[in-house]
C-alpha cells in the first residue's frame, strides 16, 4: 500500500482514510492548515510552515495535540516515503470531534490531517495569465482557515476563463490573490501589501523579500490599487507551490516580459534555492 | 441500531458513518447548509428549508444529487423514525470527493450529510443575553456555507462571558448573531435589517414578519445601529431551533420586559404555530 494520508495516528492512503462525520472541519470549516512543497524527500521552509501552522491554530483557539517535533518527523516520515520526486505535503489541524454545536467546550483534543501529492516542479520561466475579482472574503486572511468557499469560487471562475489566478480587489486596494500573494515592480523597487489581516503572510512572500534585500532591491510594504498594478513594469506572484511567477496579463493589461528584468531573476533565484536545498 | 445520520445513500447513526476525506467539506469547508426542527416526527416549514438549501447549492455553484422529492422524503424518514419528541434535522450538501484542488471542475456530483439530534422543544418565555462583536464575516451571509469559523468563535466567546449570543455589527450597522436574526421593536414597529449579502434570510424571520403583517404591526425594513439597538423598547431573537425569543439585555444594557408586549405576544404567536403544527 503506497502511504499518502494520515489522520489522527494512522497511515494510510487518501482513498482508505475516513474521517468521522462529527469533525468540526466537516460542519464548520473549523480547522486551519499549512502546506509545503518539496523534492527528494526533502521538504523545503519546513520550520517557517510549522511555525505558521501553530501560531494559526492558536489564533483560532485549537489546541495542538502532538509536539512540535512530532509533527516534524510525521511530516517527514511521509516525505521521505513518498514515490514522488517533487510533491506538495498537506497538513491540516481541525477541532475535536464532538456533536454539532457553534459553542465548542473547552478541550485538549484536535483532529490532524496530513496528505501528499505530486506536482510539477514549479517552473520559474511559466508566465502568468491574471483575472480580477472582487474580495469578498472574511477579515481573518491572515489565518490559513479551512473557510475557502469565496478563494473556490475565485479559483473555479479564473480556470473557467482559462486563466491560471484571481487578483482580489478590496474597497479599491489590491490585497492578494485566490491563493497567492502579488507584488508589484515599478522603478527597480518591489511593492507588496503590508501584513495585515487582509493578506495570508505567504512563506514565499518572506522569501522574495530576503532573496530582494540580499540583491540590494529596495521593498516598500503599502497598499496599492488597480491602477498601479496596471501600470506595474512587472507583476510577481508568490505561493508555496509557485514560489515565484511573472505575469504575463490581468484581463487586457499585458506586460513587456523581458529576459533579464529585476522579476525574471528574482523568480530564479528562488527556484534555484529551492533546487539546490532538496538536491539528493 | 438508532438511525440517526445519512450520508450519501447510507442511513445509519453518526458514530459509524465516515466521510472520505477528499469530501471537499473537509478541506474547503465547501458545501451549503440548512436545518429545520420538528416534533413529533413533523417538520416545521420543510418547504421553506428545503427551497433555501436547494437556492443556496446554486448560488455556490454545486449540483443536487438528488431530486427535490426524493430529499423531502430522505429527511421525512429520518424524522419519523427518530426517538426524539422534539428534534433539530440538520442536511448538508457539500462539492464532491476528488483531491484537494481549489477549481473544481465541472461535475454532476455533491454528497448529502443528514443527522438529526434531539433539542428542547423552544420556550417562548426564556429571556436571552447578548453581547456584542465585530462582525468580520465574508460577503455571502446570505448563503448558508459552511465556513463559519467567525460564527464559532463569536459563539465561544458569547458562551464563555455565560451569554446566549452575539450581536453582530459591521460599519457601525447591527446585521444579525451568530447563529440568529435580529429585530429592534420601537414605538409599535418591528425594525429589522433588510435582506442583502450581510444577513441570512431567516425562515423564523420570514415567520415573524408573517405573524406581524396578520396582527398588523408595522414592519420596517431598513439597516439600524446600536444606538438604535441599545434605545428599542424591546429586542427579538429569531432562528430556527430558538423560533422567537425577547433579549433581557446586551452587555450592560438591560431592557423592560412586560408580560403583555408586542415582543411576548409575537414570541408566544409562533411558538403556537409550530406546536400546533406538530400537534399528534
Amino acid at each position: 500500500m503506497h502511504i499518502d494520508a494520515y489522520y489522527n495516528g494512522i497511515f494510510s492512503n487518501k482513498k482508505d482514510i475516513k474521517i468521522p462525520l462529527t469533525d468540526r472541519a466537516v460542519f464548520f470549516g473549523d480547522g486551519i492548515y499549512d502546506a509545503a512543497i518539496g523534492r527528494n524527500g526533502k521538504i523545503f521552509m519546513l520550520k517557517e510552515h510549522i511555525d505558521r501552522f501553530l501560531s494559526n491554530a492558536k489564533a483560532v483557539d485549537i489546541p495542538f495535540c502532538m509536539d512540535r517535533e512530532k509533527l516534524k518527523l510525521t511530516l517527514e516520515r511521509l516525505a521521505r516515503n513518498s514515490r514522488y520526486e517533487c510533491f506538495f505535503l498537506y497538513f491540516q489541524l481541525s477541532r475535536y470531534s464532538k456533536e454539532r454545536i457553534h459553542a465548542y467546550p473547552e478541550t485538549k483534543l484536535s483532529n490532524l490531517l496530513i496528505t501528499i501529492t505530486p506536482i510539477a516542479i514549479p517552473n520559474p520561466k511559466k508566465k502568468l495569465t491574471l483575472t480580477l475579482a472582487e474580495d469578498i472574503r472574511h477579515s481573518m486572511c491572515n489565518i490559513k482557515t479551512l473557510n475557502l468557499i469565496p478563494a473556490v469560487l475565485a479559483s473555479h471562475n479564473a480556470d473557467a476563463l482559462g486563466k491560471d489566478e484571481t487578483v482580489l480587489v478590496r474597497d479599491e486596494t489590491v490585497t492578494e490573490c485566490a491563493h497567492s500573494n502579488i507584488h508589484i515592480i515599478k522603478n527597480s523597487k518591489l511593492i507588496t501589501h503590508p501584513l495585515d489581516n487582509f493578506i495570508l503572510p505567504g512563506i514565499s512572500r518572506m522569501h522574495l523579500i530576503k532573496v530582494c534585500k540580499k540583491n540590494g532591491i529596495e521593498i516598500i510594504e503599502r497598499k496599492f490599487g488597480t491602477n498601479e498594478l496596471f501600470a506595474a513594469d512587472e507583476v510577481i506572484v508568490t505561493s508555496t507551490s509557485k514560489l515565484a511567477m511573472r505575469v504575463k496579463s490581468i484581463d487586457k493589461t499585458e506586460y513587456r516580459l523581458e529576459n533579464n528584468s529585476i522579476g525574471s531573476k528574482l523568480c530564479d533565484i528562488m527556484h534555484s534555492e529551492f533546487m539546490e536545498f532538496t538536491n539528493k
